[in-house]
């Protein structure tokens, strides 16, 4: 079989493997596998011009830079994945004292949430190794994005997620007729039987941290924030400062992923500083960073921020060092700063889920700080639309009047 | 004052009024007012060619053909609205036996439904005119659309919604900045009220089936078809046939103003057949279209797809005519086709919420009776997102198994 990349690299270890020699992590030490492409061809035969050249609307622009097959399902959601907006709130801005703010929106994705991104690559790699079924554990964004994308390609999916999942996340994938597995356990128990499926079975396994080829779909956010922003800095300007929410640490390891693709090809000069920001009551990585090392010790995950609620993250050694090597950092925020930004995005006209807020709650503490000062370029992504977890947000917002139909009633409310 | 559009025409009486003479309908008999362009100046200074040289990705691109000036608030969602995906579903138009099927896609939307067309266009009107406030009576998608482009754009907007509006709605509302006033009332109370408040504290009105620029707005999307669709059929083709899902009249209504702009423009040969569809519980419209006269009688509304739920259509006139002027037809679903739409769309990965499933369902319906035919080519608009009315699919849905955390179990699950 014929390879879009070159090979594997265990980020434990460092270990190299063939790209027909494993599937999933090191054999050695469970490491995350980074998908090593094959710079100096890619060097020879594009340039940055070449995407510009290319119209498609979707991270299917930059298949040149993807290690799987563009499965050709245009016309359908899986070719819609990615190619999302960023807005300049001036407002927003202004408030930080701040002189240039993006805010990257993935709430247009087709399943409204970055994850998206992952699942588009994945479905393309079952397609591309022959597998029938993709697996995933999850609670949330990522198994929905999974039964979205394998829907939109014409492919099965199956889902595992412990049965304490709130309904109304199951409902999606079940209308994207995906298979729905609810374990009588945690979410740890739903991800270890998901691998044994996976084996037993023969099925193809999405889950994040494990997988290799997630952070490959979760790059392409990278390749767009380098077209729609990097690009147009000013020549002297200071690198751009990317604040991203973190969880299990794989969307920020596969942002920087992104940047290193770009940086080998020599088309970036200049590395983002990325930051992560985790919810105080999910702060692994973060507790991580502090100390100073890369041991990755569990916590007992308490916050409103569900997409970002993380016992044990799964990809959290390359989280730490994305910072450590980006001259990063991570900041933790209350629940309390993470409805305070939802609350601030709204009244921009963006509705984010609270795990996207938190990276907005971030920017905020890391002004007062200091670590952002204001002639940094600064971008937030804004990682799902805020009708995904509505709940969240209902029960925490102060309560609409309640008037008499009469213009009386209207006026004694609005003095 | 100067106006980008030459006049309107009352679609009753067809009295004229100047720009400046009237705001929202007809002072004579009440009747929905159309906005007549000047499309002989048009006409020569604009071809078709000039959009594709706009790569704006909204609908201002049709900047042009819009009766309001570009407010400029670049970067902000209000620059987002509309240009939404058309996607080729394979799968369905195989099991329909239809040789060309495009769904286009309002999901994507910045509050996620086809309503932000009207809202972007009805704020930049208040912007145009000096208009500080905006107000809507809205249970739903365009309450939230009109919250969202007021907060994009920066300016305010209330929001008059019957007490018995379900939270999660108004937690939208909230979050974007709107001021909510729930009135203990029905929806019809909520609509006379805010219109006289709109009187009394010289507020701008967005109420659908009373302003005049929603349908302005909702045009847009007859432009993004004739654009991404009916331009590239082939010269002999039978012309689009369109299915819209239709509650007070105003999308439908609106979308045939798009084409009928077109046409004025000798840009657009073959007006397209557009199909209404409604809901059984819910058909004052299609009742009217059958009996074949122009008399809107009011219902007891009973449908699970809220978006189209409504006991008196407030642009049934219209509504009806775009039906009968256009070859089209009305068509009326149950609830039940409707559960079955969202599980058929939803299995090629699209999410759609009820009111835009009755659409598909309407299609579905219109096959089996020959009233399509396998080389018609068919466009079905869904206007909106699945995770707008989550709680409609969530009770309706089978339920997934529970299983204990072993691979015994999920074998006799999958057997």
């Amino acid at each position: 079989m014929k390879h879009k990349f070159s090979h594997y690299t265990c980020s434990i270890c460092g270990t190299e493997y063939d790209p027909d020699e494993v599937t999933y992590t090191c054999p050695k030490d469970g490491g995350n596998l980074d998908v090593i492409l094959d710079y100096s061809a890619l060097k020879k035969d594009f340039s940055p011009r070449r995407f510009m050249e290319l119209p498609e609307a979707s991270l299917w622009r930059y298949r040149n830079l993807l290690p799987v097959d563009d499965p050709g399902k245009i016309g359908t959601p899986l070719h819609r994945a990615g190619w999302t907006p960023v807005y300049q709130p001036q407002r927003l801005a202004q408030k930080l004292g701040l002189l240039s703010l993006w805010i990257k929106d993935e709430s247009p994705n087709p399943t409204a949430s970055f994850k998206d991104r992952a699942s588009a690559i994945v479905v393309a790699r079952a397609i591309q190794i022959g597998a029938e079924v993709t697996v995933a554990a999850s609670t949330g964004n990522a198994g929905a994005a999974l039964a979205g994308m394998a829907a939109a390609a014409g492919t099965k999916a199956v889902i595992f997620a412990p049965k304490t999942a709130p309904a109304a996340k199951i409902a999606q994938l079940i209308v994207f007729g995906a298979k729905v597995l609810l374990v009588d356990g945690n979410y740890d128990q739903a991800f270890d039987l998901s691998i044994e499926a996976t084996h037993q079975f023969g099925w193809y396994n999405r889950n994040t941290g494990f997988n290799p080829f997630t952070a490959e779909g979760k790059k392409t956010a990278a390749f767009e924030i380098w077209e729609q922003v990097i690009r147009s800095l000013p020549p002297n300007s200071k690198p751009l400062t990317i604040f991203i929410p973190v969880g299990d640490g794989n969307i920020i390891s596969g942002v920087h992923k992104g940047f290193k693709d770009l940086h080998a090809l020599g088309w970036l000069e200049q590395m983002p500083r990325i930051i992560g920001v985790q919810s105080e009551g999910s702060a692994a990585i973060a507790n991580a960073f502090q100390r100073g090392d890369e041991d990755i010790q569990p916590v007992q995950a308490t916050t409103l921020a569900d997409s970002i609620s993380v016992d044990l993250p799964r990809d959290g050694v390359r989280a730490v060092r994305t910072a450590r090597e980006t001259g990063g950092t991570y900041i933790t925020v209350p629940d309390q700063a993470i409805l305070g930004a939802i609350a601030e995005l709204g009244r921009v006209g963006i509705f984010a889920e609270p795990a996207a807020a938190a990276a907005y709650a971030g920017l905020v503490s890391a002004v007062e700080k200091s670590i952002v000062m204001s002639d940094d370029p600064v971008l937030v992504l804004s990682t799902g639309s805020g009708l995904k977890d509505i709940n969240a947000v209902m029960q925490r917002i102060p309560q609409a009047p309640v008037i008499e139909p009469t213009l009386d009633a209207v006026k004694k409310v609005l003095k």
